[in-house]
């Protein structure tokens, strides 16, 4: 039913010719010219220059074109002007959320037309978070991706899916290199953390993105509550039968794409996990994690509840329950 | 790699029994507990519990629910005033833009969390629609629903599939219901469409309604342009060797989702398809429409080129080229 | 992880390249260097070069060729002699069996090695089984295809597919064209034979043969054993929920694959979908056959298909319960 | 489709609950009334017993067994003497290679009906090929097996696939496993190996055990003939580019499977990837191997691994042309 790829391809080789007839024009320019440009597919290949020019400026001259874009890309503000003044009229605020915008915003959307490029515009932002630090200015251009990003990435357009020893390498190799709560040392110890049966690893995935894992966690399946951590992660043990297990340990959570900064995945993860495991293996009756989550265990204080929690946060010590979620 | 569906499956029962347990509650009244809620799962079940409800209204109560969004789940306006102040003071729009978006796209997009949910949305805006029509008071809240689809059916997500004779007969079932322009009268026909080699049908699918097509094409390859329809349609006929054919006629485009009204997806498609039939099939030199759109004839016009064209309009007579595309 | 296909594209480039230099050789012939031959590779293109060349026979040159394989691909008897007197020295009868096995099997074995043989070969073996009717002389040779396929047709080589509305298009032709106990009349009426909730067709495929069932059967799943056929296949009827169903109706059951003949299917398929609904629907207590295998026997001989027996029930008449498997 | 294994399970399942009404019998026994069985699914569970009986045997008792099989599962005598009688009167030999096949072959295509033992049998003949070495006399029995491994595994049946960094982790460490020829110390040695894009791995399958590689040939792209393994084998290297690639090595294959000895793939793997390499990337004019075959077998032969020669380059040291295939 599908052959894929092609105009991939084709658009990308374009690109290529395109870039070797001259020299490298101004990525700012081409996003003025992308915004302007009302023919749709022509801007596919604009989009795809846009992106390799931007990926390939380096530090000082990123940061150049972000300040270009929070300086050149803002709103037009005599419409804005109009706008509030029929806002006022009418008491609709949406002439007024549109006028509001920053062509920043449709900058970015123009660019994530082009095929493949929505974890490239992921990987942008990680870039742009780092200049936030020293440059605050550039927050308000950090902002749009988050806006953009927050509704493309959307619960509902997520996809759980069991990280197992059946899985590609490529994929586990991600995992590993993303680890960094309980570091995963190497193949053997991840072969653990997803190969034995009283072992779990799931994650979320974004279907334009497909072999990147946005947030995962693992779980392991055990007879008590565990005293230490290394009970968990020690290489060398017997595998617990999954149907003879009476507590699901949550015992690290990792989000893997610093580009999506401020969306929050963790606890839609946790509780899908937690609902399929008790429909699953209804002989599970204590989910915990060793540390709760502060904002979890604000929330929860809030509810009179105990502090539940996820791992990942070493400044809290101590198993909690995970509260039953629905 | 994947366990799907458990979820899906709980909250759906979770939600059933919930309603089992009192009598059914306002929408409107769910819809502004979501949008209050904190807790992101217990959401989930609202979510779902909001749809089925909407979904079981009468014409008279949806339009009664679609003016209770109109009228509840605007803007804060004293938020805006403080918004238009400090825009005023710094120049930077975001902040008004945010406080000038209405509530009810936050709804939207909270709704849209629950699993399954993105096609039920567009459904409901397709009754939607037909309302406004008589009630142009709703045409901002249909503007809502535009705005977040508009994002989340970004070119950048759509997924290209070339429909034939192997792909799921629920799939082609749903080509002949949607086929409107040069009806496909039943399975026969269609075989002609999409099994014979000289035939390609094309379609974008978005992956959060993998199966159902947004808008699909019909091309037939041939030795000529071919003078009337009927060469094009006819049952019996002896299919054409797609290595020898000259001409690439695009004879039926149709968009699929009412409640995708004003998303452009037709030229991305065509062209999309046009570039892969260059690749595939060098030796076609000409690429044809029975029908000029209009808004495309207006574009070339104001680059000087002939009318290029789209089949579906049929107060149009004559073949057009189609251009190249970049 | 896989990039198919092009050895088989390049043999048969090379097959028809072969062929277009000279005049077609007797399939005879090629056989027999086929036999001879030690390059395994070059023996792929022979192998495929002898199949399109019997392929292309007309009745009276394929009745010939079949005649050619019983007088002279049988065993070397100076070979036999030795072996018998072998066996009566050591007891062991291999030695015997070997020498004793009619050099058309290897043959047989060789041409099945290029690839996406084993299709035609089986029907091969149609034509084959049709000849001797009129020629009990081939008998012999049908022997040898049938020694083979039972060998390669082996219950544990098979998959069990539900075939149902999602499937491919062209599975479901098919299935309408095989469909021979009560007949299907397009495609409206096979959907409600797959796409209801309370209509099963499962079907058994081979690996080397993936669109091509080897036999089907269809189930109902009904309140109570119905009165009649027509009570089943109406196309206008309110489906059973198949939680309450209390009767599956195995209604119809059909051996596809002509040149199989002999080989024994249809238990292994009955007794498995019995075993998956026991599995699925437990509230299922009766199994049930109109079987009227002498009906059944008459209508198949008419088209000239076979007709299987269903679960030894073969002299039977009525409803009769489908005896417990295990 | 599909919703598969449901029959392996419950069957798995009926053969646990019978296992544990009674003693354990003796498999010999069990064989002869499964030969004698008419119910041809009551022998799936039988073939299960029969199979987890004999797995379970001591290196003594697996002995016994197989000197049971070679004593009792031979010819009927009496048939044997008949249909020489009859041959030497008709001339037709196939009674007679059906009288003089060991009851043996039957055993064991009937255990192969049962779901997922094919791989088991596999297995099991490894184990006899052991016992052959001090037993001579279970040669015969190791032919039955042969035979039919023959002609289960078939060029026709085999599927050709391309392992790389997208395969399955569990795929991936049964290559570390396996190879023997220049060892693969770990992921990351595999990783270049399989990752690289001048590198390729490619192995044959068989659909009945679908994560069991059967044979694999690993194949290094590269600018010029290599002077020494060290050139290929390095972890750290500039990969080429596939299409400036000059030379094909084809420096390490390898059959996995013990229990399939004397059944040879290694020519058919060789030239067809040799075929898709010369199509995909028609600079490449050299296909040579290192073929040390000596060298490779001395060291297989260490490891009790039986070496594959290459391209019946059999007793040829050093560099050498892969002749053309066809």
């Amino acid at each position: 039913m599908a052959e894929p790829g092609l105009l991939d391809e084709f658009l990308t080789r374009v690109a290529r010719v395109g870039r070797g007839r001259g020299p490298a024009r101004d990525p700012l320019e081409l996003c003025s010219e992308l915004l302007g440009d009302k023919g749709e597919v022509s801007g596919l290949v604009a989009a795809l220059d846009i992106l390799e020019g931007i990926e390939a400026l380096d530090r000082e001259d990123f940061l150049r074109f972000c300040q270009g874009l929070a300086a050149w890309f803002g709103v037009d503000k005599v419409a804005v002007e109009a706008a509030i003044a029929t806002y006022h009229k009418t008491g609709d605020a949406r002439v007024l959320h549109e006028a509001a915008e920053p062509r920043s915003q449709e900058l970015i959307r123009r660019i994530n037309r082009a095929p493949g490029t929505t974890a490239r515009l992921v990987a942008l932002r990680a870039r742009l978070i780092d200049l936030t630090r020293t440059h605050p200015d550039l927050k308000g251009v950090d902002r749009d991706f988050l806006h953009l990003f927050s509704s493309w990435f959307n619960r509902g357009f997520l996809e759980l899916r069991h990280v197992d020893w059946s899985s590609p390498a490529s994929a586990l190799e991600k995992i590993i290199s993303y680890e960094a709560v309980h570091e995963i040392s190497g193949w053997d110890d991840l072969r653990q953390r997803v190969a034995d049966p009283d072992r779990r690893l799931s994650a979320f995935f974004h279907p334009a993105m497909p072999g990147e894992p946005l947030i995962f966690v693992e779980v392991a399946l055990m007879a008590e509550i565990p005293g230490a951590i290394g009970d968990i992660i020690a290489v060398k043990r017997d595998p617990v039968d999954p149907e003879a297990a009476k507590v699901a340990v949550f015992y690290s959570i990792l989000n893997c794409q610093k580009g999506l900064r401020g969306i929050s995945f963790g606890n839609f993860l946790i509780k899908q996990v937690v609902s399929e495991l008790q429909r699953e293996l209804p002989g599970l009756s204590t989910f915990v994690t060793r540390s709760p989550v502060p904002d979890l265990r604000r929330r929860a204080d809030a509810k009179g509840i105990e502090a539940p929690g996820i791992a990942g946060l070493e400044n809290a010590w101590g198993s909690w329950p995970i509260p039953s979620m629905i």
